[in-house]
């Protein structure tokens, strides 16, 4: 695979994702999708976007960073919305939230075969916290 | 600077970690560092440093992926250590933990100048939690 094409790939998936498009997810994704080294597979990982969705109305990938080293790119994507309700377990409820997600995609055939993913949860925690904690 | 050069470099870095030989940590990042998008600078970046192998006597960066693509480095850290009290202040004292940090590098003249970390502290939490609460 040409050193271009992998961002080109990711950047389908992310307007995939963002277009909500979910029946295509299936051209982005490979069926035996595993996240975190464990299997997920492309029911699962639909299912995790569908409850990300439902999360956060106004949920929107956005890549501040890109790297990219076929068969891999690692991106740094950056979240600002309003959950409407819980989101890590966290009662957000409809605060704004700025948050980010540091991951690692391995392609396989021009789709996403593997993700290692980091999500900056005890940072969103921080925000819902008093500012005398913001150090948490 | 040739593609082959940065993973040289961060490997020198990660060695120098390891040793704790934090007096030649100026060879390898840069003096006016900064850490998530803050300045913080070599002396600050030493500091958290020793933070870190005060906290866990066992520190050891293990890079279990690496992409570069210059003038960046993505690195997902694994680590398998036994924090001696509080680690983000989470009680572990001394129990096993495993969690993955998942690291952006930029590089400048052959040192690190610019680091967005993201670290599983969430995962932390969840492994000193009863078994029915790790899905957090």
């Amino acid at each position: 695979m040409a050193e271009h094409e992998l961002p080109t790939l990711y950047h389908a998936y992310l307007a995939c994702l963002n277009e909500r498009d979910l029946d295509r997810l299936g051209e982005h994704v490979h069926t035996d999708v595993e996240y975190n080294d464990a299997p997920l597979g492309l029911a699962g990982y639909r299912a995790m976007l569908e409850g990300d969705y439902a999360a956060i109305p106004d949920l929107r990938f956005d890549p501040v960073l890109l790297i990219a080293e076929p068969p891999h790119i690692a991106s740094r994507l950056a979240f600002d919305c309003t959950p409407a309700g819980e989101l890590f377990g966290l009662p957000v409820n409809g605060r704004r939230v700025r948050f980010f997600e540091n991951v690692f995609y391995q392609f396989e055939a021009g789709k996403i075969r593997r993700v290692w993913s980091v999500i900056d949860k005890a940072g969103v925690k921080a925000q819902l916290l008093p500012a005398r904690d913001s150090f948490l």
